[in-house]
């Protein structure tokens, strides 16, 4: 079974139970509005789940119960910025190994403060948790809400329009070096981009499986298509690195690799001005939004166009 | 280590980032308040994370795909309802086994469907989710938004005033013959409670863990302490099956049993009369909030008084 498989799956079938529902499953996060008085429009909640396993997204033989927790509350806080909104609380799901590498109350508390520190950093609260003893690896679930930054609006999958200018933040590819366990997510940047962009910030989400998966999947939500231009990519030193070891283009780890927690984003060409030099993280035009026929294109220096690589990053479900 | 001792540990450090917390780690659920109109007074949202491990909580051995996400929602559920407040979306975290009970597309599907059905039951909609396949066992997490419903009060652990009466609803005890798998979350009774007592319902919680354990922690969250009447506990018909296959007395396993999943709570006395014959499910006054300084005791019909129970069920955290 292949992830995208099962989550065509589940989109077509998590019904609509609840009229409160405003993006329903399928986006970086999902969202319901809460009234305040019964029957008045409420507030935006956005809410997301998402889970770090011992041997799959860490490995307690090389990583600390620090780096695990982090690691497990920035991928969920990095959702919180793909959406431009404002992270409030999380809660903490811990299933502890009863013996080996994750055993014992020392590792638990560090794990704990990890992540309560991890969400501080952002002014998030961590409001709860389970805890539970069993024979497996480590299993840590983080849980997110978000909210509205004021005026500022949530920014899904779903907006971008053909002739939007395609970006991305930072640099991509090579993550598994170790950037995988140290990123900042981009919630500060996320805000300052959808406060800058306004109306013109049409689509964003964060790159967690590698752009040649996840730019796919913010097309098809929005029904387009895209030129990327590969000699327009960022590609982090740690692609480069991987490079020379394994012999693949970097450009190709830059497309492929997942986990850069960078954000992606289609914004109308007259907005650009106003996000240029918004902090110190670079953004990068990679490409354009294009009509939906079109599909997926890589284009090249010269102009010629390339076939989309296939896959790119999917966790095996 | 020990469950009781980890949470003190959690409690006593998740510290108090954001301001937007009304009720912080240590209740059957946390909440922030998220504004409609920054500056304003806001929507209340309630947040629950909870996880159910193959081996654990339940055994696929045993037990089915639609069973294990049945009691992974409803355990979430009935924490909701230990508030009274309304259920309005969920979220799914799914590690799913690559061989063995568990592994496999339909398995995944049955799951799903069984998690999305379950919080149908309450108009609750699942609007996010996370799958992966690794090589451990089962492990399923579930993370709820609930809201207060209208005017009617959400209620925590912590208001039991001296002098008020305990009631638990249904019948406690052998959960562990199938009930825990079958329970119907007191959602809807915990509200019709909550609407009929209004101020006069002081504290209330779910029964997780049994009423030796869970009740010191209403007291401890209210400061106060409660005798309960031994020859008043309402015993399931599962704790007298289960006592003649371990000759233990049924009143026993009403005490220490864990995952009734009823409610347990404190109601000042002259609000009884309103919350007689709500609904089929019975609700038995099992005793009466005392001084702290009493601390918890057992009273038997002959009015002599015994030392609480060691214990109840304790997850090995």
């Amino acid at each position: 079974m292949r992830e995208n498989e099962f989550l065509q799956f589940v989109y077509a079938n998590a019904g609509a139970a609840g009229s409160a529902v405003e993006i329903p499953v399928g986006d970086d996060m999902g969202a319901v509005r809460l009234p305040v008085v019964e029957g008045a429009a409420g507030a935006l909640a956005l809410l997301k789940i998402d889970q770090c396993l011992d041997g799959v997204h860490f490995d307690l033989a090389h990583h600390s119960a620090a780096q695990a927790g982090k690691k497990a509350v920035n991928r969920c806080l990095s959702d919180c910025a793909a959406m431009a909104c404002l992270p409030v609380a999380i809660m903490i799901s811990v299933a502890l190994p009863r013996e080996g590498p994750g055993s014992g109350e020392a590792f638990a508390r560090d794990l704990f403060l990890a992540c309560r520190d991890a969400a501080g950093i952002f002014n998030t609260a961590l409001v709860g948790g389970d805890t539970a003893i069993w024979d497996g690896r480590l299993v840590i679930v983080v849980s997110a809400l978000g909210r509205q930054a004021g005026a500022k609006p949530v920014v899904t999958r779903a907006g971008a329009k053909v002739g939007d200018t395609l970006f991305v933040s930072g640099a991509l590819g090579g993550s598994i070096l170790g950037r995988h366990l140290r990123f900042t997510p981009r919630v500060e940047l996320a805000r300052r981009i959808a406060a800058a962009a306004g109306e013109g910030l049409h689509a964003m989400m964060d790159l967690s499986d590698g752009l040649a998966a996840d730019l796919p999947r913010l097309c098809a939500a929005s029904g387009v298509g895209a030129d990327v231009h590969t000699g327009n990519l960022p590609v982090h030193e740690d692609a480069w690195t991987l490079s020379e070891k394994d012999g693949l283009p970097a450009a190709l780890h830059a497309l492929i690799d997942g986990e850069d927690y960078e954000l992606l984003f289609a914004i109308d060409p007259e907005a650009v001005p106003g996000i240029v030099n918004l902090t110190e993280v670079p953004l990068t035009a990679i490409g354009t939004v294009t009509e939906a026929a079109s599909g997926l294109r890589l284009v090249d220096p010269a102009g010629n166009a390339h076939p989309w690589p296939k896959g790119g990053y999917q966790h095996q479900t």
